[in-house]
C-alpha cells in the first residue's frame, strides 16, 4: 500500500501573534503544540479521546519521541493545514507523522512524534489495546512514509 | 578528544506548575522551551546574546531541525539541571546537544536542535561568523556526543 | 443602545490537553491568549489585520491593561465560545470586552483588554485612525457591558 | 502599618526570546505566566509548595481573578525583578500584589491575583487553613498596596 492511498487527518490553524518571533516567524517549539493538537483532534475524531483515556485510568500515553524539520519559515497570520498519518504501528507504541502545509499549500514542515501506551498498575508499556489498534490502522501510512 | 573532557554550559530550572500536565508530568513540548532558553543564555554568556544577532542585521539562526528523547517523566516542582554541548559545528550550521538531569541527578531526557546562519541580504546560508566559531568551538563535544 | 442589541465577534476552541494543569482546569494565564487569539480574529475580520498594522509602520497596539474573572473551571477538551465586543471606544484607546461561554452555554468566565493605539514615529499614543474607529463602533457595547 | 515596612518575596528572570513579540516586547499574557511563577516560589519558599496542596488532597488554590497594568515595555533578554505582596487575606481568599521592574530598577508593570481556598470534598470555598495564614501574614502589604 501507499502514502497515498491511505487517508491522513486534517487539522487547520492560522498562526497567532504571541506564537511569532521578533523576526515574524513561527517560533519552532510551537510546531510541536500544534502537532499536539492534531493528535488531540485525530484522538477524539477515532473515539478514543486523551480526556477518557486519561479518566479511564488503565493507560496513559506519554512520548518517548519527538522531532521536527522546518523546510520554510511560516509567519504571523499565516494559515497552516496539519496532515497527520500514522507512521508506524508497533507493540507498545506508535509513530505518528505529521505534514505542515504553509498558506501557498507546499510544505513547510514534518514532524514526528511516538507515543506509548504505559499501563498505570503496571507501571510499564503494555500492548497497545485492540480497539485503538484497530482506530489507528486505517491511518497506517505506507514504506513512503 | 572524549566528551567528557569537553566543558559543557549549565542552566538550571524548576518545572512550574503550568508546564505539567493532568498526569502532573511535564508536556513534552516544554522540553524545546527549556533548550531554547538554555540555548539563549549559551549565547549570552558566549558574547553573542540573540538581541544583538538580531538587531545587528546581518544574520538570523532559524532552526532546521529539533528532536528529543524521553526517558523519565520530569514532575512538577522537580529542579532540571541542562548541560548543553556543541554536537556538530558545520559551515553554515551547528547543532547543540542537551542533556536534562532530573532531581535525582540521573538523566531525564536529551534534546538536540540545528541552527543555521541565515545571511539576511544573502536571504541564504551564510558561513558561521569567525567570532561566533571561536566562541562555539570549546564546547565542541567529541565522538561520544 | 443596550448590550443586546450590540453585535459580538464569535470565536470557538477547544481547550487543548496542554493549557489544562494538574487537575483537569484550564491553567488561568491561558485566558488571556485565547481573548488575544479571539481579538486577531476580530481585526482581521475588521480589515485591519495586525500583521498589517504591524507592516504598516504607523502605529502599534500595545496593551495597557488587561483582566480576568473567573466563575467555573473550564477543562480538559470542553468547548468553548468566545463572545467579543467593544466596552469603550476612547480618543487613543479602547477597551474589548470578552465573554467566555462553556460547553453547556453557561458563562464561565469574563476578560477585558485595553488597547493603546501608540504612533512608531510619535512615540505616544495617537488618536485611532478614522479607519479603524468605524470599524469598531458597530461593536460598541450599551451601557450593561 | 506602611507597605515599606512588609517584606516583599522576591524572584528574578530574564525575558526569554520565545516570550518577545514581532516588535520585540513581552507579550502580554506572558506576564501572568511570570507572576504565578514567583507565587510559586513563594508558597515553596513558605513550606506549602503547591504540589504538596495539591498531592493533599483537602483544597486547591484556584484564581478568581487575575489583572495587570502595563507601564513600559519589557524587552526580549531584559532582567526583570518581581516583588510579591499580600495585597489582603480574607476568609477564604487571598490577593496576592506584585511589582514587575525592568532592567533599570523602574517599575514596568504591576499585576493581581485572587486565589480561593477550595475544599475538594465540600466542593465549596473554606476557611484558609491557619498554617497557611499564619505563613502569608508577615507578607501583607499595608493601606498603600
Amino acid at each position: 500500500m501507499t502514502s497515498s492511498a491511505s487517508p491522513r487527518f486534517r487539522h487547520q490553524l492560522v498562526i497567532p501573534f504571541q506564537d511569532a518571533d521578533v523576526a515574524g516567524m513561527l517560533f519552532f517549539a510551537h510546531l510541536f503544540r500544534y502537532a499536539h493538537e492534531a493528535y488531540e483532534r485525530f484522538m477524539s475524531a477515532l473515539g478514543h479521546p486523551l480526556a477518557g483515556i486519561i479518566g479511564g485510568g488503565a493507560y496513559l500515553l506519554p512520548l518517548a519521541h519527538a522531532e521536527a524539520d522546518y523546510r520554510r519559515p511560516m509567519r504571523l497570520g499565516e494559515p497552516i493545514r496539519i496532515e497527520l498519518g500514522v507512521g508506524h504501528l508497533g507493540e507498545s507504541s506508535f509513530r505518528l507523522h505529521y505534514l505542515f502545509l504553509g498558506g501557498d499549500g507546499q510544505l513547510s514542515a514534518t514532524a514526528e512524534t511516538v507515543h506509548v501506551t504505559f499501563g498505570v498498575v503496571e507501571k510499564r508499556p503494555v500492548a497497545i489495546p485492540p480497539g485503538l489498534r484497530k482506530a489507528l490502522e486505517p491511518y497506517l501510512l505506507g514504506d513512503m512514509a
